[in-house]
């Protein structure tokens, strides 16, 4: 893989193209050009190539890309040929959900273990995992070989549960609160802000609709 | 307001803005620097002037903003002080926690009806709103005034449902399924594809870490 710095705009678009492959190849499509690519996705062709040429020459003059080779090759870019430890911490509706959605297990995002502040919940199993209170939560972390924690709790506990998680070696944090964390800078985060994301739709809705 | 078109990318970064100045708002904080918004933020004092001046002056030399005033034109050009009428089609453990999230519901965004075509979840509550069975979908939307929908359902179903809604005059999607729409201009869609999130995690995770 090319050592050299992608951009994060590159990098939010290769998820895209992931699930656009895997749609052709569950269809049994075996080749797919750049210019098709662009009819379905709605990019230009000159986008796809361009930002396929960042991982090395995938496709072929006159052939295009092999479905199922591309497919792979950008799974593994993203890293979903490893499996992930996750633990969800905030066993509410959110992180029930998120450990019920099946899409991240087969992508091998496992989650390990859950954690919750309250008493009336810890005990209970959530997809035969039973929460923990959070005091268990850092010797877990270390004893599981947990990389990603999912943060689905209000914002005025997350910058602590954050710090405690960076001192035990995860790796990334995948944040639902409604909070900006900063963390030392080889600690990933991806930020997921419902509320911001509702507010750009009003804004659209706004300004462009009627 | 302005007319001229405003960037996605401004847009996407208005709802931080606002996410900020509710804070500094709520500790009674009067005024802020573009530099103490940029320390804070961890954006350019430069950029937030910029993104501030595609909707007008807001500060003032030496003075800086007035964070009440700043606030509230933020959130009318985000649309939130009005009320927008949202249905959730797909009442599984995501449109359950999103029913659920409080925020919502205080930034105007008030769920009006909830429906499924699971019979089992028809005719139970969430938050006291009936689940409804889809045939009942599109009456609703027009009798109700609905303008945004939340699609919280699989993506085999979201193409057709959102081809429905566009024929009730619904105005924006908030789409959670794992697919892209393709709906009419005049017809919003943000679309929070949680599997691309969590891959581009885990792309950071693998080309960053250690």
């Amino acid at each position: 893989m090319e050592s050299r710095e992608i951009s994060q705009a590159v990098i939010s678009r290769l998820p895209r193209y992931f699930r656009y492959l895997g749609e052709l190849r569950d269809k049994g499509i075996e080749r797919v050009s750049s210019q098709e690519l662009s009819d379905i996705m709605r990019v230009t062709a000159s986008q796809i190539r361009q930002d396929l040429n960042n991982f090395g020459g995938f496709g072929q003059q006159g052939y295009g890309y092999n479905v199922e080779y591309l497919y792979e090759e950008i799974g593994k870019i993203l890293g979903l040929n490893k499996e992930h430890n996750l633990i969800i911490v905030g066993a509410g509706h959110l992180g029930q959900a998120l450990v019920n959605y099946m899409n991240f297990e087969r992508r091998g995002f496992i989650f390990r273990g859950i954690f919750d502040s309250d008493e009336k919940i810890q005990g209970t199993q959530i997809r035969g995992i039973t929460v923990r209170p959070m005091q268990e939560m850092e010797s877990f972390v270390r004893e599981n070989d947990i990389d990603i924690a999912v943060l689905t709790i209000p914002k005025t506990g997350a910058v602590q549960v954050a710090e405690q998680l960076v001192a035990c070696g995860i790796k990334g944090f995948w944040n639902f609160a409604h909070v900006d964390l900063h963390v030392p800078d080889h600690i990933q985060v991806e930020s997921v802000h419902l509320s911001d994301s509702l507010m750009k739709l009003s804004y659209n809705i706004l300004s462009h609709g009627e």
